[in-house]
C-alpha cells in the first residue's frame, strides 16, 4: 500500500527543499522513525509550510493549562467532525502515545460523548465541536460553562485556537487528498516493552 | 459605537508589543489610515499573530493566477458561510476596493449564486463553499470542473487554501468575538473623487 | 450595471399598469426618488401585487408595539436566513434609515447574535429566526420567553407574521430572481447633511 | 375533541366581524357545511385576513395551466415540509376532493416521491419543495427542467407562488397553533354515493 | 390502483411459501380481512421474514408498561421521520384502531408536537424521535427525563427498541418501495356501527 | 478499563440464561476467545436476542454475491454514520480480519470516500450510506447505478438489508450505551505470525 500517492499535488524530494524545511523534516524523521506525510505534502508550498508549522507549534508545543494529550483530543474530535482521513489517523496515533491509552483515540473519533474522558474533558470537547461546526453560535454562556469547569480564559483560547487551526488543517488535507503513513495506524496500540 | 470591546480578550497597547508586531501594525495603519482590529485582537498571542499573518500573506499577497479581487471573493463567501461578523465586514470592504465595485461584496455575502461574477468565478466560489462546508466530499470531479473552467492545479490549491485559512480565521474571530472597525462599513462604497 | 434584468419575468411598463398600481408606484417613486424593483417585478401579476402590498402595509405600516426599525430588523434577519438578495439589500437600507444606524443592517444580516441590539431585540430576532427556519417547533415556551421580555401577544403575532410574510416575499424574490436597485446599497450609510 | 382551542389567540365571534369578513365566512360555511378554522383564527386581524384571502384566491381560484388538484398537491407537499398540522389536514381534504382520489393526499404528505402522480407532476412537486426548503438555490436549470416537462413560465410562477404563499400560511398556522376542524380528516375518503 | 406493484422485488405466491410463513399469512388474513403487503413483500426472503416478525412480535405483542396504542404512536412518529410510505399508512391505521381515535395518527405523522397526546406521551415521542434521528446523542439526561415522567427502565428499552426496529423496517420498506394496501387508508376512521 | 459497565441495563450471568442463548454465547467464546459484549447486553431480553441474531445470521452468514468482508464494510460505514461506538469498534475488527487488511476499517469509518476500496465497492458504500441516512430518497436511479456496477437485485437487497439491520443495531447500542470489548481495538491490526 506504500505506493499510493500521498497528495494530489507533486511531492518534492527532501533534498530539493530549502534548508530550514529539510532540517525540520530530518528532525521529525529522527524522532519518529519516519516522515509523516503532512510534511512532504505541504512542502509543495514552502511559505505556507513554514506558517503552518509555526502556527502548529505555537499551539501544540507551548506550555499551558491543557495537557498535550488533551490538545490531541481536541485535534481528533475536530478532525473526525471534518472527516479528515489524515488527521484522525495521524493525530489519533499521537493521542494514544501521549495519553498512554490505546483506546481513547478511536473512542473520541467515533463518538466522543461515549469516550473514557473526565467530565472536564467532555466540556472541553463539546466546545471544540462547537468551534468546528457552529462557531457562529458561540456566546458568553459557553465561556461561563468552561470557566465553571475550571478552564481559564487562556485555556479557552487554546481550545478554540486548536479546533480552529485543525479546521484549516483538515480542509487542506481534504483538498490535497492527503494520505496518512501506514505506520500511524498501529502506533500506540501495543504496550511498550 | 467606538467604545464597544473589539475582543473578549485583553487587547494589548501597541507600544507594549514586540517590535516586529508593532512595526507591522504601524505599517498597516499608515497604509489604511486606521488599525484593523484583527491586528490588535490577535496580538494578544504574539507567536500565533506571527504565524497567522505569515500564512495570510503567503496566500493573499503572492503572485498567482487569481486576481487579488478574486481572492477576496473567496474570503467573503467563506466568511459569510461561517457567519463571521469581522471577516465579512472587513474583507467585504477590501473586496469592494480591489474589485472597484461597490456592490459585489454584499452580493457575495448574501447569496453568491446571484452575484455579478463571471461563470469562471462562480465555479471558483462553488469550490470555496465546498471547502468551507463539506471538504470531506471533495473529489477528482471537483478538480475536473475547475480545470475545465481554466484553473490550474496551483490556482485550485490557492482557492482551497484561502477558504481553509479563513475557516481558521472565521473561527478565531467567532471565539474571541472580534468586532470590525466602523470604518470598514463604508469603505469602497463611494466613487473615488 | 443598471441594464441587468431585474426579474426572470417580463417587467411591465408603468404606463401600461392598472391605475391603482400605477398610483402606488408613482407615490413610492416620489417619496424615495426611485422605484424599488419589487414594485415592477411583482406588477407582472396585478392581483398578487395588490394582495402582496396590502399584506405588507397591514404589517409594516400599522401602529403597534414594535418600532418600525424593529420590524425591519425582523425582515433583514429572516431574509438573510433565506439568502434573499433583494430583501437583504432593500430592507437593509430601510433599516439603516429607520434606525438611523449605518452599521445595524450588515450586522444583522451577517450574524444577528453579534449585532448591536438590545437583549429584548435579541429575543425578538431569535423568535423571528425560529419562525423562518423551524416554525414547526414553536411552543408555549417561546411565548413565555417573549412575554418575559416584555412583548405582548399582539407584538408576538407581529413578529411571527412579519417573519412569515417575508418567508413568502423571499421565496418569490428567489423564484423570479429579483435584483435590488443599485441605489439601496448606499442608502442610510452616510450621515445626513 | 371539539372543545380544543383552535388558536393561541382570541377567536372573534362571527357576528362581531366586519361585514365583508362575515360574508366571506358565511359563504364558505354554506358551501362546505362548516367554517374552516383558518377563517376564524385569522379574523383576529381583519386587514391581514383580507390580504391573506385575496392572495389565496389570486393563486388558487384563477384560471391557469395547473389543475386545481395540482395546486392542492403543491399546498400539501409544502405544508408537509413545514410540518403544518392545519394545512396538511385541511388541504389534504381539499386535494382528495379535487383529485377524486382518497389516497393521494396521504401519499404526498408522507413521501411525495412515492405518490401516484405523473412524472410531470413529480417535477412540479420537486420544484415546490425547492421553493419551500432551498429557494436560494433556484437557478435557470430549474426553469429548464420545468419547461422540458411542459410547464410555461406562467405555470412556473404559479408553482413558485403557491409554495411561497403556503410558506407564509404554514408559518402563521404554526405561530398561532391553528387546529384543523375534525371534519377535514374524513373528507374525500369515502366514495360519493 | 390495486394493480400497482407492492415491491420492487418479486412477490411470492402464498401457496409457494414455506408452511410456517403461509400459516402466519393466512392467520393475519383471517384476522384483518386482507393480507398486509409487508407480509408478501418480505416473504421474498423467508429467513429474514421469520426474524423480522419474531422481532416485531417480541416488541409489539408482549405485555409491558406501554399500551398497544402507545407502541403504535412510536411506530408512526418514527416512520414519519423516515418518510416511510408503507409504515405511516399501515401503522397509522392500526394506531387509529388501537387508540379508538380517528385523528391521532394523522396528527402524529404531520407534527407530533401538535398531537392530542398526554404530556407523558409527548416525552415518550420526543425520545422515540431522538432514537430515530440522533441516537448518538442519547445520554443519562434522557433517561432521567423519562423516569421523571413515570417510565421504568424497561419501558424506556421498549420505546428505544420499537423506534430502532422501525428504523430497520422503514429502511427496508424504502429500499423495496413497499406499497401499503389501499384498505389501510380508511381503517379506523369511521365510527364502529 | 475492564470494569466499565457494558450496558445501562442489567447484564445477565451466562449461567442464568436460557440454554439456547447460553449455547450461542459459549460457541462464540470458543471461536473468538472472548464473549463480545453485544451478546451479553442483548441477553437482557431473550426473545429480542433470538430475533436479533437470527436476523444477523440471515444477512451476514449466508452465501451471496457480496463477500463477507464487503458485508462488514457496509456495517462499518453505516455504524460510523450513526456514531455507534460498539459497532464501529467490533465490526471494524471483524472487517480487518475478513479483509486481511489492517487499514481498511479505520479508513471506512473516518471517510469512506478516501478508503482503499474498488470503484464497485465505493458504489456499494454510497448506497449503504443512502439507506442509513436518506432512505426516503431511494429511487430507480439508485438501482440502475448499482446494476451498472455489476450488482444483482439480490445483492442490492443484501446491501440495503445490512445497512437497515445495523440501523437497528446502532440505535440499540446507542440506547443501552453498549461498550465494546477492549480486545476488539487491536484485533486484525498485526500480521499473523
Amino acid at each position: 500500500m506504500n505506493d499510493k500517492p500521498i497528495s494530489r499535488y507533486p511531492v518534492p524530494r527532501v533534498e530539493d527543499l530549502p534548508q530550514d524545511i529539510r532540517d525540520r523534516i530530518l528532525a521529525v524523521q529522527e524522532k519518529s522513525g519516519f516522515v509523516p506525510n503532512v510534511f512532504l505534502a505541504l512542502a509543495h508550498r514552502p511559505d505556507e509550510f513554514r506558517a503552518f508549522f509555526a502556527y502548529h507549534d505555537a499551539l501544540m508545543e507551548k506550555e499551558g493549562g491543557l495537557t498535550k494529550a488533551e490538545r490531541e483530543m481536541i485535534v481528533v474530535v475536530s478532525s473526525a467532525a471534518n472527516e479528515c482521513h489524515y488527521c484522525v489517523v495521524a493525530h489519533g496515533a499521537i493521542l494514544r502515545v501521549r495519553a498512554k491509552n490505546p483506546l481513547i483515540a478511536d473512542q473520541i473519533a467515533i463518538n466522543y460523548r461515549k469516550a473514557d474522558v473526565t467530565s472536564r474533558q467532555r466540556i472541553m470537547l463539546d466546545f471544540a465541536m462547537k468551534v468546528a461546526l457552529r462557531s457562529q453560535d458561540i456566546s458568553d454562556a459557553d465561556f461561563e460553562t468552561l470557566r465553571a469547569a475550571g478552564f481559564t480564559d487562556e485555556d479557552i483560547w487554546d481550545i478554540g485556537a486548536i479546533a480552529a487551526f485543525f479546521g484549516l488543517s483538515n480542509r487542506m488535507a481534504n483538498v490535497v487528498n492527503m494520505r496518512p503513513n501506514d505506520e500511524f495506524y498501529l502506533l500506540g496500540r501495543l504496550p511498550r516493552s
